[in-house]
């Protein structure tokens, strides 16, 4: 039992439950939530349940990395997390374990995990094989729900101390996104920026804002005040440090956001709406020559 | 400690502590369901709340009753389920406990536990009698909120080992939702289906699948793909074992759902949509007359 | 036992680990509440975290303050209730912790707690102070989400033990929402209504039923049975106990509601809907003269 001597969620100094994070596109309106839940618990009653999000948008891998991926590293060791986010549940795409030193994470090999794979400088990936799935697994799978019959009972049995190599061999070359474009042309020089700054819009929020792929360190405050934005052809020259900076003005915004990127928004209204933006939609930060005057 | 003596949930193995599950129609913008959870927790701060979930539509009793019954199974023994979708609320309807062997439901007794009737061998059903009310429940008893007044109290007490015949008289007569259609007019003869096989539409997942009454067991895969489905009069000819087969196509098609119902589905798509069903849809599989040439 | 040293949540009476609820406007779509989940669980493991809601509309701090002063009072004794609806957030906006006899809060200071003030004849607010954040917070602060960087942190220390005054400063001026008007103009006299009792619409709940400001107490059910009302100029003479003694009829009536004020609503249809309201609409209850025959 290696967790129980590796931390102290299993052990005497009661510092808690192993942490189980659930991330889907099952939607709030199912059976598909309460069943993964079911399973963990009957596996695992000490399974402490958080859920990240159940209303990623159907099949939107994308939008399922996004927010895992500005979400996990919030969460204390040791904790687990399910993401499933599955059209291809049933097919021949593989099912993953991912290991970083601190964390451990479930899902189909889809791309879903990307978010994670960015920002970690290491981590193991393991295909759960099917010599495990043939011990451990009681149900027969349903071809159209892994969430439940496969990825649940792995991240219960992970809880409770399964270490991960015991699900299957390591892989190397587990699914990615592409990377959205954020910083193409780019050339800063002596503080200033030359050419053009090139990203894209990867996340729209719940009040309408967008969040671009430009990060705030690669663009830094003032660079952005001097140069303004254009997203979707429209330029953004109102550059604010927090929302109610730009209280009274209609004019759409540009502020540095909480996940480490540039954001647009409008003051109680949807940036969004109001640029007539969705994600993809190309964000600029016009540069000027070298050389030319100030 | 009556709960640590009558049931292993409380006992010093440590195996968790009581699990309550809560379905509603409360949705999630409301008091409602955080008054409900505040009731439980002030009776049972040990008890742990799981949400199946609060988006029923409401007043769908139907709805509630499929959910429920697709979910419940897959809790842990002695989990304590309080279901309210109750239309009725204040009137004559009755409040009840049922027990089985492996749980307890909390509901009011319209029709909501029927998935729970269904799949039981075995079961008891209380009425919530006025005396139990009078020696637990301090307050008064909101006629549009049972809820948070009476249901919650109830399966609050109940976690904490009350034995559900303290709570009212056994009755013999609950409310049980009709059976939809399922299997009408089936023939089935050395393999071959003769005359049809009528069902219907009586779930629409989040994704747009609809889920049909026709049990896997009672169509096998082999004569759903000889004989095709008709959905609201459409013919559906691809039949597949799960989505990403159809992938590519635009075609709905019928597979075997994760719940033990075919579903129909169309890929990256909502079938629904496609097809403009929604519950209640009739569902045909075309059966051969007996004798007739293969 | 370091917990039962520190706070009475712990104490030897075994009540339960530290409840800590969440009110927000963050939606269920974003990294918003994941990330302050895992924050809170990163400074205290043994937090459980109960979601009132996070689906207060964008910005619409009345509509948190309602919710979250309708719930928090059903909580056990020391649960902490983290409340963010933050439109000012990053700017010169106070962050307070409010202390009951019963419970403590953590909340921007722009009214969301007013439905707390309003309830409580006792209470103290303190102002989050420089001096613990420099103390306490080890990230930067992002002027735009303070709910992750702030709030969460000082719920989660808070549920350590840290008792609220080493937080800042006692501030005697929390700003509150103006009350909506319920009551001008009414006076009774001898069980009769003289002049008219005028109140608004303060919520729009998920069924469509209409929350007035009209409280139980002050508006009598034979009161209301004999006047009726008036909402947004349109007649409620139909007064019911509860909603199935209106069932068959398609007219809206009135009714006591569960939260301790009048509601209007229609038997399964959206009151709001068919009388066009929203929230702020007028609510009359018209009055007969002093000495006007019955």
């Amino acid at each position: 039992m290696m967790r129980s001597a590796e931390q102290p969620g299993g052990d005497e100094s009661g510092a808690g439950r192993p942490v189980i994070t659930l991330l889907t596109d099952f939607g709030s309106t199912d059976y598909f939530v309460p069943a993964v839940k079911g399973v963990i618990l009957s596996i695992n009653p000490e399974a402490r349940l958080i859920d990240l999000t159940h209303e990623v948008p159907a099949h939107d891998i994308a939008a399922g990395s996004f927010i895992l991926g500005a979400s996990y590293g919030y969460y204390p060791p040791r904790t687990i997390h399910l993401a499933v986010v599955d059209p291809g549940v049933g097919s021949t795409r593989r099912a993953i374990v991912v290991a970083t030193p601190q964390a451990l994470f479930v899902a189909p090999d889809n791309g879903l995990l990307t978010g994670v794979y960015d920002n970690e400088p290491e981590y193991q990936v393991y295909d759960i094989g099917e010599r495990w799935r043939a011990a451990y697994l009681r149900r027969t799978i349903s071809p159209t729900f892994h969430g439940r019959d496969l990825f649940a009972p792995v991240a219960a049995w992970l809880s409770r101390g399964l270490p991960p190599a015991e699900l299957g061999e390591l892989v190397s070359d587990p699914v990615r996104l592409p990377r959205p474009p954020a910083g193409q042309g780019i050339h800063e020089s002596a503080g200033q920026l030359t050419g053009q700054l090139v990203g894209q819009i990867i996340h729209i929020d719940r009040y309408g804002n967008g969040v671009t792929s430009l990060g705030l360190s690669q663009l830094p405050f003032a660079t952005a005040a001097e140069c303004g934005l254009e997203v979707a052809g429209q330029p953004i020259s109102l550059i604010c440090r927090y929302f109610s900076e730009a209280a009274g003005s209609t004019e759409p915004f540009a502020y540095p956001g909480s996940a480490g990127y540039w954001e647009i928004g409008c003051w109680c209204d949807s940036a969004a709406r109001r640029l007539g933006i969705q994600r993809g939609a190309v964000v600029l930060v016009p540069g000027r020559p070298v050389g030319a005057e100030q």
